[in-house]
């Protein structure tokens, strides 16, 4: 598997293939093709094919793809087959809004503590996990090897726990703070911003009638 | 300006280039390099060149962009010059974080108006607006001129609202809901999921120290 020739766009979309073949294998469907992926998927089949192809020999010519050995491969190379532990700081409304996410909940994938600078959510309840107080922050990440970490703070204060995080041993960070982080090339930060969302969607509002591809990026 | 050609990543980096030039303007600064750009942004100065040259000629050699300038081209582009009103359906824990995020009152863009079919929150008061009952969905959406929809409801209910906003009007939805939108051609609908940045975030984790590149898609 070489990570380095594998675009972001490819591994962002394997999340959404996996979604869509768990929906398969719980209707007990056993094959499906690129094709009908494509058209659930609103993708091009080439780029599915050359996508999977990235990571393995997946495929079968005539047949397609298993759709239970696809998703046990796809868990496999985004490490959904381990247990990773998720910290979140930030406790107001996108925070609550968060943990209360029961997507989140699924794939090992699991916040298991949730971090507020704000004296009085200290030691109030989310979701059974009780707001902890920053001074705690490095001796959980470290307690519970937490690898991942979600920012929900305001963004004058998005960059001071970001470094807070890093510092811990987070690797990888999901910043909803509509600001950009600076961090050391070897933490994976992404930016979940809804502003940008919803600006680059505008520019679609008067083309929409020529340029329709969805979400190709 | 060739929308066909341009594709979504480059629409998705112009809010990322417009936040920061905001930023420089609020300094006073007159004008940036497009290395100076690339280094704030963590992308390729050739990168920013090219996304920018897609709308015009904005830079001029050995002086870089004017500041002021640049921000009303791609506001102008991502038609943040214009009031654009946005109707917010499911009023849960995850529409009330977006409606109270001040970031969405920025620029023109703005909810006014916000859904859910529970009776109970029907009436309701979040930041001064009335949670509205689903049939009086399409007359409002008509009344305000509301040519954007997002969708906070559980995935179940997402593909319901999402036809009922298009059958009334709306021509692009940002979708929080984890579950795939199926629209006409012409209906632009971005995914907000934050499940699937998750997990293309564990993809990274021991990655990490060969692929430092940040959000490059």
């Amino acid at each position: 598997m070489k990570s380095d020739k594998i675009s972001e766009a490819v591994v962002r979309r394997l999340p959404v293939y996996l979604r869509y073949l768990n929906e398969l294998h719980l209707r007990e469907v056993a094959t499906v093709s690129s094709q009908e992926l494509g058209q659930k998927l609103d993708l091009n089949p080439a780029q599915i094919r050359k996508d999977l192809a990235y990571f393995g020999d997946f495929g079968r010519k005539g047949i397609g793809y298993d759709v239970s050995y696809l998703i046990e491969k796809i868990r496999h190379i985004l490490k959904l087959d381990q247990q990773i532990n998720v910290v979140l700081v930030g406790a107001g409304n996108l925070g609550h809004a968060l943990s209360n996410y029961n997507a989140f909940l699924k794939d090992n994938m699991k916040i298991v503590a949730i971090f507020d600078a704000y004296t009085p959510k200290v030691g109030t309840k989310i979701n059974n996990l009780v707001v902890q107080s920053m001074e705690e922050l490095t001796a959980t990440i470290k307690e519970f090897g937490i690898r991942i970490g979600i920012i929900t703070v305001p963004d004058v204060e998005a960059q001071d726990v970001a470094d807070k995080l890093i510092s811990s041993g987070i690797e990888a960070i999901l910043n909803f703070a509509p600001t950009i982080l600076k961090a050391p090339p070897h933490i994976r930060i992404h930016t979940a911003d809804f502003t940008t969302d919803l600006q680059s969607l505008a520019y679609y509002l008067d083309n929409g009638k020529e340029d329709a591809d969805h979400d190709e990026a």
